[in-house]
């Protein structure tokens, strides 16, 4: 049974506290087997990646056939179903659409010195998007990685999924078509990441990887991080469900569903001040789970991570929804958007009852690849500034080296850094 | 002596490539030492924290003196030359000036089919500033690290400074003031960004984590990661100069040993077309060391990882600018904004012979912490958006679902995850 908590009683903040701490997720310690597998890339490049790829994904290769041919991708796409080919396209279309609003502007301004200032973005010159194979092989969350790379500029765009028994799903090779993949290789694991940060004779490498992976890929991606780039560690999925009485409880019951299924350790939290909408809702889940196809995984999470939170007044829901950080939010109140702009800390939030997460989840046109695990507190979604950086700019002639200079000088004198001082010194003629 | 490599000789790419991979660091493996403190500060709190510091920085606290008082901070800056202290408060104002331009701005738009979308940016709650203690204690750096948070509008900033034997920076602590840090402990090493990303009974622990270190801090960094936010793994700095032969010889030399005096581990590397440009800066270079306090540091770092490139003609180096993707760049040519359009990767550009880096250390106004190591080629200077997340807004009414439902459950049901379909068709009475 999910656990159930009421505002007033006694023991919430402990309770509440409690829930937040819970770990969703076993921790497993594969860093060791990480490093071996990284380091063994880094140095024997293809032969230790041919070698993993053999052990882990029971699949035979040689550096000619470790890239996915053009031939196999067509294939692939032909043998897709085409009302989801138009799904997909019709997807990438609008996640593409948004994120071209995310480009962002290069400044350049004059203060009242004379000193031009300013910084100018550019795209990183290449990037690897990492794709889990498996059940957990999504197209959406390919385009959802690809597009805003392709928007911001990238020229290079390298995609390993991991090919166990040989097995690739097509309409992921079809979405990294639409996406604008340039290469793909059919490897996974810690030794895809390693080849893409360390390159081999075949991979070269990228500057920053991307893309969700089990523990083994999220160990790889904070070994190599600093090398490369990388994009956050994400975590089990959730959602939070603030709703008044107001809230339909199907609705609001295939939501949670619709979180749980991911994943035995994904989480789904319902607060509301309606008792009636939390005890239909809890009815509704259980109706639901029956025919649900991926039942055992939902009930699961349910069962161990699901919880409906009762407050008196929807006002208290604001800091429990801020402590929780939710990486989705969905807000079914009378007035959505006024309640939204009072949470601070959530990756997406979903306004009114006719927005279910799963629309965001393919064709709204926002990311899907959101702050899990109460890293919305720090962080973003993905998105268009992730495969750029800034740099810059500085310009001063002799006049602004006056007025600027003299506090440079003392300042770099204070910290004991007199070349710096006299970096300034040697061209105003000053000791 | 530094390397003097010349882009016409046969083997150029050669000896560029293992300048390029050459390690200035030793890594040293401190991650089962720092993943240990982190640990104990994680489940002990105050009492292990006390106990490191003891060890560490040979100094006796107690969970009353971890915090340093207002009055001691009175003190210190009473304590400072008054000519620094208003050299601070003019960098202070101009950092101030600049970050405030970083500010992003909100979006929210409505498509064609009548879907609201937008995000919005928020402050970060809080914020963990790392100041290192002994020589590289930097006011600046406070200043650098401080404002943007400021600016952002991080309601929480925690400073946390070691203080070796009881000693701090009074600059450090005036620094912190104009900053407007809003607590400041004793503590450094890894046990003060356990502290930071855990908490202790004396120290709230912070959402994100920011500022330089050594080893054992950065290794603790990066062990909190994923708990908490973080900045960047910080390497030894770095400039390149490029120069034509209009280039000043001693401006030039000064700039090199600017970069060089920091730490044996920085690099200063010079970029000509000039034959005689690169000659009297080797000259210049050796004649200034012999009068810099910071000699013995400077020259090891100019002859153990300085290089003078001369290429034929300038517009070679823009490829060599890109692979080496410097910290720092300084320009000197006849039209340097040209140039400067025509490299991709570096933190920071300083344009024109009157703009020594320096500038942009202390007073030019953009920030001084910028990425190192060849990572601007995936990452950009510290700034406002680090201090901030952005939330996506998704808002769909009946028509707009009914418009977008479709396609999503389409690929819900291509991706195994019915109940993501059923979230939608449950509002549409769609099966």
């Amino acid at each position: 049974m999910p656990i159930r908590l009421t505002r007033d009683s006694a023991d919430f903040d402990q309770k509440f506290r409690q829930f937040l701490a819970a770990k969703r997720e076993v921790s497993a310690d594969v860093e060791a087997a990480a490093r071996a597998i990284v380091d063994d890339v880094a140095k024997r490049g293809d032969a230790a990646l041919i070698e993993a790829t053999r052990k882990f994904d029971r699949l035979e290769l040689d550096a000619s056939s470790l890239r996915v041919t053009a031939a196999e991708i067509e294939a692939a796409v032909k043998a897709c179903d085409a009302a989801t080919l138009d799904a997909l396209k019709f997807a990438r279309d609008r996640i593409e659409a948004f994120h071209l609003k995310q480009l962002p502007q290069d400044q350049r301004f004059t203060d009242e010195a004379g000193v031009e200032l300013g910084w100018r973005w550019s795209a990183i010159e290449s990037a690897g998007l990492y794709v889990p194979g498996g059940t957990a092989a999504y197209p959406s969350s390919v385009l959802m990685n690809a597009i805003p790379a392709r928007v911001a500029g990238v020229a290079r765009l390298v995609m390993v999924v991991p090919a166990p028994d040989g097995k690739l799903n097509p309409l992921v090779l079809a979405a990294a078509q639409l996406g604008g993949v340039s290469e793909i290789y059919r490897v996974g694991g810690a030794q895809a990441v390693a080849a893409l940060a360390h390159g081999t004779a075949t991979i070269a490498p990228v500057v920053k990887i991307v893309g969700p992976g089990n523990a083994y890929v999220a160990a790889a991606k904070r070994l190599v991080f600093g090398k490369v780039g990388i994009d956050m560690i994400a975590g089990p999925s959730e959602v939070l469900v603030i709703a008044d009485d107001s809230g339909n409880a199907d609705w609001i019951a295939a939501d949670l569903l619709a979180q749980a299924e991911h994943d035995a350790s994904a989480q789904s939290i319902l607060i509301t001040d309606s008792r009636r909408l939390a005890s239909d809702v809890a009815r509704a889940v259980e109706g639901q789970l029956k025919t649900l196809p991926r039942a055992a995984i939902a009930g699961a999470s349910w069962a161990d991570f699901g919880a409906i939170i009762e407050v008196d007044h929807l006002d208290q829901a604001v800091p429990l929804a801020d402590a929780i950080a939710a990486e989705h939010l969905e807000i079914m109140t009378a007035d959505p958007d006024a309640f939204a702009a009072k949470v601070r800390n959530a990756g997406a939030i979903f306004l009114g009852a006719h927005t279910p997460e799963a629309i965001g989840d393919y064709v709204g046109g926002s990311n899907h690849v959101l702050p899990t695990a109460r890293s919305a507190r720090f962080s973003s979604g993905l998105g268009v500034l992730d495969f750029m950086k800034r740099t810059s700019l500085l310009k001063c002639g002799p006049d602004q080296l006056r007025a600027l200079g003299p506090a440079a000088m003392t300042l770099g004198k204070a910290e004991g850094l007199d070349a710096h001082s006299r970096s300034v010194g040697i061209r105003l003629n000053l000791p």
